[in-house]
């Protein structure tokens, strides 16, 4: 099996090289990652910017390809131009932080994986919900298991990816595996109005609280619980539920 | 009505001038836009850097908000900040070129909307199919009409917005409007890979052909048959239909 990473937190940080470690016992790994942080890029590519493209070396020995793009970009580059075969399996992660409800859409982690399916090949996003002091292994472990099973089940459809929540707590207290949906749940965030030292007013991004909803079925009530979510994704964000509504406002 | 303005083309665009100046015969228009070019930056958010804004003339008026951030910062700053009041609709655009297919993930433009609608605020991402020698007249007279009907009706889904695309042909040759789907298809991409003085590799996204198919009732035959095309999306990007038989694999 040959499997692809790529990640947002850069080809430096230990979530990849957790996954490497581990998918490297069941497949040829070959990551493709930025060469540093693009946290909540979304499905950023670069258009007008060329990419460049170095081999990293971790241990004195060959790691992979650090680019100058987005976990969008690494990917295309990786499937266009930079291997030689298409891989079986595109993986992405695993992210420090959770990647659940709409924060789906920010996410440059998501959208490595997102940009597999584009591609047609089976894809999934592992994201450790947790911003501090994460230990990766049970994720990985866990990112080892469901590859073996995408391998094996090749049926996502078209267009399809799995974006996986795991809770940040020991093993032996995670309660198991969730399907469930992206949560809709609003989001209460603000901006903190500052002043620099040369008295010029900027503003920052903080306080992101999402509101709690113990009875919605969705990945951020199941991670809450302790549960792996699983939620299968698809880049076809047609709403078709309203398009007959909408044929009748006469536009 | 109140209505905010964004897009990724930047504030100094033609599209959002054009927009801005049809708008504001039918409602108190506010602009909050990036102060330059943020194409196909996908639904990104800054995080980790501040955000800088600076008030923009335009013939010795004011004009708008000019932000260091992308369409969905702008978004998101207006709102929560630099806005006295909640605007009655978002409106992102007009864009150079068309948003349709898998590029809807990609665009900024379409993601500037899709913050007002994760915000609770009807909103639609209005393009111009062409990159060449663009006339924004007939789309800005569109946008007028849109926002008094969605002003109107103010009845989208919780977190659908809509995508609108118009053929760039003369007025009278566009054949009407239709509600359609994203199209799935596939694209036709590949890198150029060249050398720069310093004899380094770079490699640049090129080649983008999108593979033709009359038959597909879908936003990209839709401006190629020169009909306006409006797809309601949205936020949810979860793929009910497979989550039992994900369910079946007995992860």
């Amino acid at each position: 099996m040959n499997i692809l990473l790529t990640n947002d937190d850069g080809i430096f940080s230990e979530g990849i090289r957790a996954l490497y470690e581990s998918l490297s016992q069941i497949g040829s790994v070959t990551i493709v990652a930025p060469d540093s942080e693009r946290s909540a890029v979304g499905h950023a590519i670069t258009l007008s910017d060329p990419l460049r493209v170095k081999e990293v070396n971790r241990g004195g020995k060959f790691f992979g390809y650090a680019t100058t793009g987005t976990p969008a970009d690494c990917v295309k580059l990786a499937i266009r131009a930079l291997l030689k075969k298409k891989p079986d399996l595109v993986v992405s992660g695993i992210n420090l932080g959770p990647n659940v409800g709409y924060s789906v859409l920010y996410s440059g982690t998501v959208s490595g994986a997102t940009e597999g399916a584009i591609l047609g090949i089976p894809s999934f996003a592992i994201s450790l919900a947790t911003f501090t002091n994460p230990d990766y292994s049970f994720a990985a472990e866990f990112a080892k298991k469901l590859s073996r099973q995408m391998f094996d089940h090749k049926k996502l459809p078209k267009g399809t990816l799995l974006n996986v929540n795991i809770p940040a707590v020991e093993k032996k207290r995670i309660k198991g595996v969730r399907i469930v949906q992206q949560s809709g749940r609003a989001v209460e965030e603000r901006f903190d109005k500052r002043e620099d030292p040369r008295k010029r007013i900027y503003y920052w991004l903080t306080g992101e609280i999402i509101k709690s909803d113990a009875k919605e079925d969705a990945d951020i009530e199941t991670i809450r619980k302790n549960y792996i979510s699983i939620t299968p994704i698809h880049c076809n964000m047609t709403d078709y539920d309203f398009i007959d509504t909408l044929k009748t406002w006469g536009i």
